[in-house]
Formats: structure tokens, C-alpha cells, sequence
């Protein structure tokens, strides 16, 4: 087993990017020293702006980052992708893997793309998230993006770890997702109507102006009153509207400080608290033991299974808690 | 506040839907008496077969569910169906309401219909879904349908929840969903191409025998081999495809002793540790107090906000644990 080199810190400070694959690596790995390094890299971060963009499957996300991605490059600044891809529930493995465009970035070292999978953890977004944007952070990419696909938990999960937020619609896909765009409305910093040049592309424009209009956006507790999401309608496919989305993040970059402020204390909040939570969920699951060892669980489990004991009394049985 | 009536497990047992709708309502909403009352029915319940049906936004899951529902109504069953829609991050409501569809067989009292908000909790499905499930079982419903959307977690959740599981897509959702869909392959039962009258549909079936012929099945640890899925092309819309796919269901609720024993033996293990996993992340939130009073853990949240200190040492110092 590889054990992450002692000067692994020092080398991603300086912006050493194998360094910083190896700690992503290392972290996701949980492999001796990786976490020490996480922390050293911590405080060295903090300047990146950092982008979520998120939407259902099929409205053409991937292109649209890469799109952003080449116009970053059309700068000369440099900027990271986090894609957080949905995993194999059994064998772990990240369904998309290394994807075609990574091989069009790279040969330009000004361009980062590290795939993370879920591996069916609880919660939308992977565990490796936030330490891979740490890292990166640290090794001074001013533009971060972290791509997620799907719909519900992940799209909540971004909103908390991002500095603005894409959601990614397109035309076509049914009633079920105008609903969802109820919720989108909600998070969207930057609200794009993808695939702009489709047969309904219309419709989805002026749908979104009437429920952007109706919509009440609820402050977050504690933070300043935000304004409406920018609408745009973009082809990724043909780079139509990708000029203007750079726009809307770059103006939201230039946000005051205040809200700035907000928001990295509210990041910080749900941070802290996801992993105080996932500590104690780690540490509950591995108090009760396996469903494989003689042992109580393993006679509880015949118990719930034969529907003489339910499960509540169960879990409350296991950890010695009553309510 | 409503306090839920003593005799409502009773009547929930004796198949009084008004009860049962109660009762779930209750459960949602953690009124006094509510946990008592499913404790009292779940030994009660272990008859139902419950199918899970889950795919990408916009394939036309709905549909589908309620075609199924018609057709198990057609033969006299009756059936119940969960519907866990995405929520709104902020306010908590669910999106997609009372559905149009309820209204259909709004006057048939062997349909009864759910929709729970996932209420933006960690994992993919409602808390409240077993829950509601367990309700439904007792209260003597043969046949009980999950459906999720979006792709992810709630997927994962639902192969850990249900007996059968029908997984639904649709031509012309691009390379994500087909990537998607190795992921899915391991989890359906049932294998549905919906919108089958569509461009895309001949390309899509193609698609997924190649797929299911190279595809591994790993079994569940402890549990027989599984056998492929069907794989049915329908149009829920249309009717057609249908009563293939009821088939299909009812060939599974025919399965074995031996894996019926292994599926509840499953279910068990899913739920108790959920359940554990649930109520040490609540009382660890709980003791580390809110970000909103001073103490330790708004001063933290400072540090942490302004870079000083990180998360994860953050987490460890607020629950005195480190590693």
C-alpha cells in the first residue's frame, strides 16, 4: 500500500498537481498521512470560487463544463473539475470513468478533471467532495466546478459546498422535471436552458420567466436577501450562451463581502456538521458490529426478520437508547 | 397538535384506510403515540410484496405506476403506491403534490396513494417511506409500489427496500442515462424501455441486450445467484408492454422460500443500521447545539469560516473524538 510521501503538503501549496492527485487519491483511500496532509493544505486555501453545477441526467452538464472549462482557457486562468459521478452500488466503480473530454484537456496542465464516485454512500455528494476542492483550493486553481448528476440530496449537497450554483435544464424532458425545477429555482445562482436550439426550447424559456416571477426565494437564515437567478438559454454542443454564463459567474464572483462572509460560514456550518454526523453514524455502525458475527446483531436481525421484533425496537435495542 | 388515538392500530390492522392515512401522517410528523402505534402493527404486516420502481426524471415512472395500478385493480387486487417526490431544500414541501392521478381513482377504494417529500435528509429515500410501507403492509394491501425519482441513492435505497425492482427508461436521454444504466442493470429486476414508440427505441433495446449479455450480476453476500432481468419495451401511455411487465412481477413474487427468507433477512440488516446510523447523526447534531447560540460550536464555525482551523479537526474537537 502506497503511503503519501511527507512533503505532499508542501508540494500541492506550490501547485505541484501530481502531488495533488496523489493526496485526492490518498484521501479517497484513506490511506496513513492523508489526512494529516488535508490539513496542512487547509489554511493555505480559501481563494477559489467555486462552482456547482448540477441538473437530471441527459441535459447536457459535462458539455457545458467543458465549454466553460475552454473559456477559462480562452483567458489563460486556470480551473479544476470535480465530477462526482453516480457509482455502481455493489462493485463501487464510477460508471462514466475517465471521460472523453479529459483527454481533449489533457495536455494543458492549466486544466485539472478528477472524477469522484459516490460509492453509494448516504448523502448526494461524495465524501472525497469537499477534500478534493480543499486540495485543489490549496494548490491555487482560482475556478473550481463540481459537477453533479441527478436529481434530490446532491443538488442540496452542492448548494452547500458551492460559491454559486449552475442548474442545467433542457427542453423535452417531461412534466416530471419542469416539477423539479421548483426546487432548482430554489439553489440556481445561474438557471441555463440548455439544448436552446430544440423544439421546445421556447416553451422551457418562457415556463421558467413565469415561475421565476412567481417564485418566492427564500432568504437563507442569517444571509442577505438574494436576487433572482440569470436565465439563459445556451448550446453548449455549439457554444451559443456559454460567453454569457462565464458572465453571470463572473459578476457573482464580484459579490461584496458580506455575502461572501455568509457564505463561508455557512459552508463552514454544514461541513462541520456532516462530518460530526458521519463520524457518529461510522462509529454507531461499527458498535453494533456485522450481520455476519454471532452476536446480537446478527440474532436481532433474525428477530426483525421474522417480523417478531420491528425494526425501531431494534435499533434502539442495539444502542441501548430508548424513547 | 393532533394526538394520534389509541385504537388506530387496530384499526389500521382491520384495513380502515382514514386510520392508516392518519397514522402515516402521524409518523411524518413525529406526534406522541405515532412510533407505539407502528410498533403495534408491524408484526402484522410481512405479506405485502413490495415492487420498487425507479429511473431518470422524465422516463415516465408515474405513467407506468399508474398503469400497473389499473391493472392490478383490473384483476381485484387491491394495491397501494408510495411516491417519494424530491423536496424543496428550503421550505420542505413536497413538489409534485397531490397528483393528478390520484384524482383518477380517487372514488376506488382499493387504490390508496402516498406521496412523501424526501425533505432534504441524507439518503435518497423518505425516512418516512419504510415507514409508511410497514402502515401499508398491515393494513393488508397485497401489493405495494415505491416510486423514486432521480438517480443515485434513492436507487440503492429502494433494491434495499423492495422484493422486485422495475427499473424505467426511455430513448433520447443521451450518453449520461445510458451510462447510467450499468449501474441500474445491477439492480432491476425488471428492465423497462417506456416511450417505446419513439426514435430510439430499437437503438435502446439493442443497447441493453448487448449490455445485459457482457454484463456481471453479483449476488448479494449470503444470498443465491440472480437471475438476469427482463428486459420488456412498453408504452405506458399506450397500455402496451403492461401486463408483460406484471408478469414479470408476479413470476418474482413467486420466487423460492430461499430467497424470499434471504430478502427479509436483507431488509432487516438495510434497516437497522439506517436506523442506528440515523439516530447517532441526530444526537451528535444535537449535543454539538446550533451555529445560531454561542457556545463552542459558533465559535468554532468562526475559526473554520475564516480559515484558522478546518473541518475535520473542527469535527473532532466538538465531539472530543480524534483520530
Amino acid at each position: 500500500m502506497a503511503v503519501i510521501g511527507a512533503d505532499v503538503a508542501d508540494r500541492v501549496r506550490a501547485g505541484d498537481l501530481v502531488a495533488a492527485a496523489a493526496l485526492m487519491r490518498a484521501l479517497d483511500d484513506d490511506l496513513p498521512g492523508a489526512r494529516a496532509a488535508l490539513r496542512a493544505v487547509y489554511p493555505h486555501g480559501g481563494h477559489a470560487f467555486i462552482v456547482g453545477v448540477t441538473g437530471a441526467p441527459g441535459v447536457g452538464k459535462s458539455t457545458l463544463v467543458d465549454a466553460l472549462v475552454a473559456a477559462a482557457r480562452a483567458r489563460s486562468e486556470r480551473v479544476a473539475v470535480v465530477a462526482v459521478d453516480p457509482s455502481s452500488p455493489f462493485s463501487g466503480g464510477a460508471l462514466l470513468g475517465d471521460r472523453v473530454r479529459m483527454q481533449r484537456h489533457a495536455t494543458d496542465d492549466g486544466v485539472f478533471i478528477r472524477s469522484l464516485a459516490t460509492r453509494g454512500q448516504q448523502g448526494g455528494l461524495s465524501r472525497s467532495t469537499t477534500a478534493a476542492v480543499a486540495v485543489l483550493d490549496a494548490a491555487g486553481f482560482p475556478l473550481v466546478f463540481i459537477e453533479t448528476v441527478g436529481a434530490g440530496q446532491a443538488e442540496i449537497d452542492v448548494a452547500d459546498a458551492a460559491d454559486a450554483v449552475v442548474v442545467v435544464t433542457a427542453p423535452g424532458l417531461g412534466d416530471e422535471v419542469q416539477a423539479l425545477k421548483a426546487g432548482l429555482l430554489e439553489i440556481a445562482d445561474v438557471l441555463v436552458v440548455n439544448k436552446g436550439d430544440r423544439d421546445g426550447a421556447d416553451r422551457a424559456m418562457a415556463d421558467l420567466t413565469t415561475m421565476l416571477a412567481l417564485a418566492s426565494r427564500p432568504s437563507r437564515p442569517g444571509e442577505p436577501p438574494r436576487a433572482a437567478p440569470a436565465l439563459i438559454r445556451a448550446s453548449a454542443t455549439g457554444g451559443n450562451g456559454v460567453a454569457d454564463i462565464m458572465a453571470a459567474i463572473d459578476a457573482l464572483r464580484a459579490a461584496p463581502a458580506d455575502e461572501r462572509a455568509a457564505r463561508r460560514r455557512r459552508q463552514a456550518v454544514r461541513q462541520i456538521t456532516a462530518l460530526v454526523g458521519e463520524q457518529a453514524r461510522a462509529a454507531a455502525s461499527a458498535a453494533i458490529g456485522t450481520e455476519g458475527a454471532p452476536g446480537p446483531f446478527a440474532s436481532t436481525v433474525e428477530e426483525v426478520a421474522a417480523r417478531k421484533l420491528d425494526p425501531w425496537s431494534a435499533a434502539e435495542a442495539l444502542t441501548g437508547k430508548t424513547r
